[in-house]
């Protein structure tokens, strides 16, 4: 491709040059436009975006969804302008008016990348970090489909992170994880240059980052001027050629030909102004109208699309072939890629519930153990809790040297795992599940976030749900996890009781494809109750998971009492419809909010837990069935 | 001292191993009581916690609150039995019947150790990672304090972290900031035992820790034999010597002495069984009963906490003599220490409402600028969003060679920021703050709920407080973020509507000492409206922060139809009480889940915002007067 791009009779000379402006111009023309954005970012890192995208990545702009495409990752979200130009100069479904309609209201240019919004835009990125963490998880999907389907995967995940990335906690626990799983095929690109949103990095940072991807078993490589593109694409060249996950440190300037602002953090957030704006175009010897890809540019890229299309077909070819090969590891290969639920499912999930009392973690186990054996596509694990949360499946573990397997070991690495989930997800051909007690969902809350607003169909497996926890104490015990994971758009979650319910639960978050779900699991045992029969009643009771057997107690005594009793399993709160003829009462061992605008009496804990053993504990917040009935008869006194 | 604990007379050669396997056998003794918790961590750990406590540890266990004792910070919370056998061995107030009701309802003695609950606990641990951030809050705290008062601040800050801690990314961001910071009085023990609950960590990590904290600017060492208590020794003056902070590998093995388990994950959290305990006993030559403390230890650890008071006694002197020297500055040393308030910051905050409109992360910072020029001790600053959260005060920026500032620059390390706060405010003598945007409180929300389980008085200023966010996009529009902190049990969240509201809850959230608040601020301007006088009234509205003033539109209008309407501002929603008689609508920008038990009607927003200019999402959501009243004006017909 080289030597295409050098053949430009441009004023400028070579087409490297042209396209770097290119894509600094489009990005400073989009955010003058909106008079909102973060121009600097773009006109620091268009050198390294046009080494790889122009040298490197593997895409065909017109079938955005090729499974074998690579992957590129703009974890520096706030940096959207410069990928939004990339899409479009390449050809991606990205007009010119789109660009123009840059963070406007319905335009397909929000102010940071969007998945499922705009074509081309692998993972949605701002949240800093996630992005390194989503990189890792769709390098990690490569290998595992790899290592099910050689004949028709060969393909690599980059990723361009900023400063901010590395500071984040999670960009530790996902290079740590790339590190120990030998990701070779990911890698990223680091815009090096030293300011963030309030100043210098030097003002809060010191980190010696390349000895410290070295301590993650990463090869790492630095390029010292970030305007040359010939040598961040030899670096990259040198990246892909070493068997361990890579980090290049490109130097680079923030806001570069902004006089006066670049390389300062008043490059970083607002618009360059008009003025500026013109001086650095004047400067850069730039004379094209806003909006421009000059024509040298436009056809480089279009040989390039046109290279990615070729490396396409010759993919389809394989995959042809690989049809007739093996016709059912390629069957399996489309479902997957579909997200289609293999037959028998269903039957095999059925199959799970039986007569004897245990916790809903070990019904949760036995579906997740069917379910696996069903599913090649299945994959996940747990943060480090594989044995509490009951996700050891059986299935061998991935590992550097075989990633033949279904099971993850994430780690003591929450927030990590959870992104990393969402990579595997995105990538697609997989479904991804991720375990940890529910007290901790608050360490992977921001990727589980993401998750519920790109509509990945991520199953959470989250144990150990109350304060029946007992003994471990408040810190382990959850009291406002389930109320504060129901107001997050999006999400699924339920709370089984008994394994009918767990079964059913992994039916519906296995069945959902636009969107995750949060299995809410017992750490106790609870017994199989049968559900009570409809009728009109004077007091409804409901409950979910772990205390619906304390409601069923309950309901036994009510009756006893004369009253007309129902009680409800309300796994899925959103789907629950108070009687309103009846004197309606809540009972789950968490926070009331979320349960008082729909019973007339919401019982639950709106205090941390404490430290005993998990009866008693119960007990001690009033969840006994004396202490609620005794509640109710207030009521109806 | 090492002198004294040889001259033992007990079959063991010296008394450090009879101390050794007292701490591991109490430990033993506790979890075998209990039938529940963790021996293996104790069991490895215990020589290099004794040769910390016996040989630096400056304390006194009359006087655990004795404001210059050196910190020790047990960041392995489920080795809490190793901190309860020390306590009790050294004389705080933890008698034997206390071990014995080792997490047991109503004991001093948790599964994992609560601040506030067991006099010598500096903190609550567990949640893996925080032990570490809040060690490096309590180093910082230290130098900030000696910068402010050096006649009387010298001590350290210890902390023993695990695995677990090291592979949390919280360990990241705690790190890096201690290394930038050089906080040299900061010395960490990683309890390397390679073993994590779900087998070896090197089934999920192959990190070159020693390398990686290298790369954050530490200094660092390796104990080969972690049972070797003058070798942790050496290595502690080795690092209390050099002016970084320090991290001494110290390789030991998970249940050292229980034949079968140790070295294994099955040491972890399970209790060894009477059989396993007593053989492990039998093997050390240990023959004392159950929760014994041999007398040579008994009269060791009595000596070595005389010593302990004789410092302090000598801190007093130098306290006293600093009263006569500096009176102000003593008085202001006592008043910060005592948490109380300097006078006149009721009426420096009441000054700051003016009459134009402006936003309340505006008012804020003027609020927080004007405690800040009368309270030395209130310290902190932003995760890199000073300039856009309005808490850059002007207050110099706390660096390795002058900590007498009171800006801190946290960096991109919303977590760390959150459990570095906790470090702080723990410590003693300070008020801490930290600001981010709204909705990535989601980053920090672990360490938020150990404050509030703490009751930490800090401060989180979270700005940007809705989808009127606008541009850039629905990563960053909070939506659920409000009521997930409503839910968090002792956290104050207080919504402020214009500048005499924010001033009101800048006093609130300071005349706090007893748990911490979340101010939820706005990025536009807001009008300072005119609270509407109460009446008998057909519809109340209320309204909190930014969406006072659109109640007061919808008000407005509804008044004009002839209704009678009452406004109400709920800036804490938890006192608001609506009024029985009247149709109560809610207006506020983010989830309903809160409200609709509380009102008629509640607006609000349950799906994640919108890419475009505020304004425009606003209207796209149906945040504008003409949709509200249409909303109310359906349910009035």
């Amino acid at each position: 491709m080289t030597e295409l791009l050098q053949r430009s009779a441009t004023p400028y000379v070579e087409t490297d040059r042209l396209a770097v402006d290119t894509l600094r111009f489009l990005a400073v023309d989009m955010v003058q436009a909106a008079n909102s954005g973060h121009p600097g970012m773009p006109m620091g890192a268009a050198p390294m975006a046009w080494a790889l995208w122009s040298r490197h990545l593997r895409h065909d702009p017109t079938a955005p969804d090729w499974a074998d495409r690579d992957r590129f990752v703009l974890s520096a979200g706030h940096g959207s302008a410069l990928l939004y130009g990339l899409l479009h100069t390449f050809g991606y479904d990205l007009p010119e008016t789109e660009l123009r309609g840059f963070r406007q209201l319905g335009s397909r240019t929000p102010g940071h990348p969007e998945f499922g919004h705009t074509a081309g835009v692998e993972c949605t990125t701002g949240p800093l970090g996630q992005g390194l963490g989503m990189a890792v998880g769709m390098a990690l999907a490569e290998r595992m489909a790899h290592a099910r389907y050689p004949e028709i995967t060969d393909h690599h995940t980059y990723a361009i992170v900023g400063d901010g990335c590395l500071m984040e906690g999670v960009s530790h626990e996902a290079a740590s994880l790339a590190g120990h799983l030998g990701l070779g095929r990911l890698v990223v690109l680091w815009d090096d240059n030293s300011i963030t949103i309030d100043g210098a990095v030097g003002r809060s940072s010191s980190d010696d980052q390349i000895a410290r991807f070295a301590a993650y078993g990463w090869h790492t490589q630095e390029v010292a001027d970030g305007t040359d593109v010939d040598a961040v694409d030899a670096a990259i060249a040198r990246a892909k050629a070493d068997p361990r996950p890579s980090l290049i440190a490109v130097r680079t300037m923030i806001g570069h030909g902004a006089p006066g602002v670049a390389g300062t953090s008043k490059a970083h957030g607002s618009p360059l102004g008009e003025e500026l704006a013109a001086e650095a175009k004047r400067l850069a010897g730039w004379e094209h109208p806003p909006f421009s890809v000059p024509e040298p540019v436009r056809a480089a890229c279009k040989e390039l699309a046109l290279s990615g299309a070729r490396e396409r077909a010759a993919w389809n070819a394989a995959v042809a072939a690989f049809e007739v090969d093996a016709p059912q590891r390629a069957a399996e290969f489309h479902r997957s890629l579909a997200r289609r639920l293999p037959e028998g499912l269903g039957d095999a999930l059925l199959a799970v519930p039986g007569e004897a009392p245990r916790a809903t973690r070990q019904s949760s186990q036995a579906c997740l153990k069917a379910a696996t054996a069903l599913m090649p596509e299945l994959v996940g694990g747990s943060a480090d809790l594989e044995g509490s949360t009951g996700t050891a499946t059986g299935g061998a573990v991935v590992t550097r040297d075989d990633y033949s397997g279904s099971t993850i070991a994430f780690g003591i690495r929450e927030f990590g795992m959870a992104a990393v989930m969402n990579g595997l997800s995105l990538h697609g051909g997989f479904r991804a599940y991720g375990s940890t007690f529910l007290v901790f969902a608050d360490y992977l809350r921001p990727a589980l976030r993401l998750a519920a607003l790109m509509r990945q169909p991520v199953v959470y497996v989250l144990t150990h749900d109350s304060i029946a926890v007992g003994e471990d104490g408040p810190t382990h015990q959850p009291v406002e996890q389930i109320e504060s994971l129901r107001v997050i758009p999006g999400l699924q979650v339920l709370r089984p009781a008994n394994d009918a319910e767990t079964a059913e639960a992994w039916r519906l978050a296995l069945e959902r494809t636009d969107g995750p779900t949060a299995l809410i699991l017992s750490r106790q045992t609870l017994p199989q109750a049968a559900p009570i029969p409809a009728s009109n009643v004077a007091i409804e009771l409901v409950a979910t998971g772990s205390e619906v057997a304390l409601g069923a107690e309950v309901a036994e005594a009510l009756t006893s009492d004369g009253y007309d009793v129902r009680l409800v399993s309300a796994m899925d709160r959103s789907t629950y419809v108070p009687d309103p003829a009846a004197f309606t009462v809540s009972l789950e061992a968490g926070s009331t909010v979320g349960w008082r605008g729909l019973v007339d009496l919401a019982i639950g804990i709106d205090e941390f837990g404490t430290c005993g053993p998990g009866g008693e504990v119960m007990a001690h917040h009033g969840f006994t069935a004396a202490a609620v009935l005794a509640r109710i008869q207030e009521h109806l006194r």
